[in-house]
């Protein structure tokens, strides 16, 4: 096999990965007899043709639109979609594309799912996010009452097909926002991975090929172990559970961010929260944060949002009993989760944040 | 163990069916901490406080109340019901009660299944209907678009509680929805079934906890050993396409009708699909229609109405490859699906309902 394509079989989920990986997906392709593509207006201009001169003979029944950014992971556009697959009269035995990002996978494996109790949906991201965790793993749904994901379900592609042929034309910000997940990877279970991108900018990174695979292996490593994120698969909300609550904050203020920017900040507090919960060293800490800082500008949050913040997090779905729950770091490249946190030190980890301290 | 109370286990769902199933209920809602009920203006008024009574341990977190009848099984009050979980706080560990006829337990059994990614659910239903059809076998959802079930998927409830208990302040209307159905279960699958209330108004029947018992069993029966709808459990629509159909037009018109009026037709009309796709002898066709015309009086349907019934079968979820498919009677007690059938055939089959013919 070919080094820089990576197949993988993992009933009920297929994958490809790599240099390659689109125009393989046809014998993935072969067996549906019509799909319909969902895009957003980005991925319409600049990834579709790329799609469609590469699997020429895919009968496409219909593209539909929807508008991209995760300020637009609403109901709204689930509806949208019901309603254009309802007028293309998709039917079960049909398959949506989605042709996009993590809002496009998101809200296209929720409106599948649930479309006549579900069709079946094939991943194709085409951002740095998409391709390392939001395309694999079943994770679909949508963003609801300002709350993140709150309406969605665990549900299967019958494949994740990545090509980085996609990220010709990414715009830098989401490089950055994929860039946080691939850091956490890093963090939390995959020190080589650190290794090999610390004191980096993402945008000195040459080999991303190598590092994409990596990457969304280690994503499909954990969620294949732990298909129902009852256990080992919630260290992958390391940095989620107060980035959550930073995304949820600038959305509701009308001035969203990126999930990874968001993710960036929460890690900061939460390697912060395992160096008093773990005794993470100090130096660890500093390294961390130092790495996270190279690529993400602090954010705009002063010690007036804590409260709020607090009071968002508490709508997690990581709560169980009430009780605040954290996935954190023992050590670099090792997370632990289900950590029960006080909350007053989760306030101290967000002023940390505001202080921008280095180590305490 | 008591005749008149069947208990069964069947990962994951757990069946408690007649006299008494409501108290016993107790042991499996002891691991759950806390739960929300669902209920209609109906079952609020005549349902609840007997649920609440048999069963005082119970921490109730909230009552969510939705309005009944299948022209409100909509988006809205899946909606709603979103957001009085999102103010209740309910989380991944809670439960939600489906205390109710088939609306509920399909809005609920969505709504619940859609929660941050699911939260469980238990089924209580309280109509004829909930208990020998709706409330078994994970079928949740909601119409979309006038089109019955457009969204929605398998989801199984956590137990599935059926006491004839609640039936007591059930309707007429209601009692004769649900009967359409076990109807449905003799001429499909179960002769015994069929002998036992031949001949009869349903309001002659006397021993309805052996009827319910059996019917649901029926049903259970089905569902396991075809989790997906796949193959068996299509025989479960029999009397469907056109049914469904039927149900929809009346619908969109603003008369909405009975699931069991709507399903009592298109039983007429398949069973005469049936005499010609598979010679069901013609005394047999006349016995059957002879039965259901007992309990149902012929829907104002008139030749003019043929061709949006037959472009609304054209929606329905049971094609494939753009064909009509049915599930039909080789004979009483027997159903063969994946049938396909010629519209001209189907019209016919509604024009034969619509003249009230005995047999041609």
């Amino acid at each position: 096999m070919n080094e820089s394509l990576f197949l993988f079989d993992a009933p009920p989920v297929s994958y490809a990965i790599g240099e390659g990986a689109l125009t393989y997906s046809r014998k993935i392709l072969e067996p549906f007899n019509e799909a319909v593509i969902l895009v957003d207006e980005n991925t319409e201009k600049h990834c579709l043709q790329v799609f469609r001169e590469n699997l020429p003979s895919l009968k496409v029944k219909g593209v539909i639109i929807i508008n991209s950014g995760e300020e637009n992971k609403k109901l709204e556009q689930a509806i949208h979609i019901w309603n254009e697959m309802t007028r293309l009269q998709v039917h079960r035995d049909s398959l949506l594309i989605n042709l996009g990002g993590g809002v496009v996978s998101d809200i296209g494996g929720f409106a599948a799912s649930t479309f006549k109790r579900g069709i079946q949906f094939i991943n194709y991201p085409t951002t740095l996010l998409g391709m390392v965790d939001a395309a694999i793993g079943g994770e679909t749904g949508i963003d609801f009452s300002d709350l993140k994901n709150q309406v969605g379900l665990f549900s299967d592609p019958h494949a994740v097909i990545i090509d980085p042929v996609f990220l010709t034309t990414l715009e830098d910000k989401h490089w950055q926002s994929g860039f946080a997940e691939v850091l956490k990877y890093g963090l939390i279970l995959d020190r080589e991975l650190w290794r090999m991108m610390y004191g980096m900018h993402f945008r000195q990174i040459s080999d991303w090929n190598k590092i994409i695979i990596k990457a969304a292996k280690d994503k499909i490593d954990i969620v294949r172990s732990d298909n129902l994120e009852k256990g080992i698969r919630k260290n992958l909300n390391f940095g989620h559970t107060v980035g959550h609550a930073i995304e949820s904050r600038f959305l509701k203020s009308g001035k969203p961010i990126t999930h990874g920017k968001a993710i960036a900040a929460g890690m900061i507090c939460e390697t912060w929260l395992s160096s008093k919960v773990f005794a993470l060293e100090c130096t660890r800490l500093e390294e961390i944060v130092k790495m996270i800082d190279i690529n993400f500008k602090r954010l705009d949050i002063d010690e007036s949002a804590i409260p709020e913040l607090l009071e968002l997090m508490s709508h997690d779905k990581k709560i169980r009993g009430g009780k605040l729950r954290f996935s954190l770091l023992r050590k670099l490249g090792k997370a632990v989760h289900d950590v029960e946190v006080d909350p007053e030190l989760v306030r101290k980890s967000i002023q940390f944040y505001v202080d921008q301290k280095k180590c305490d």
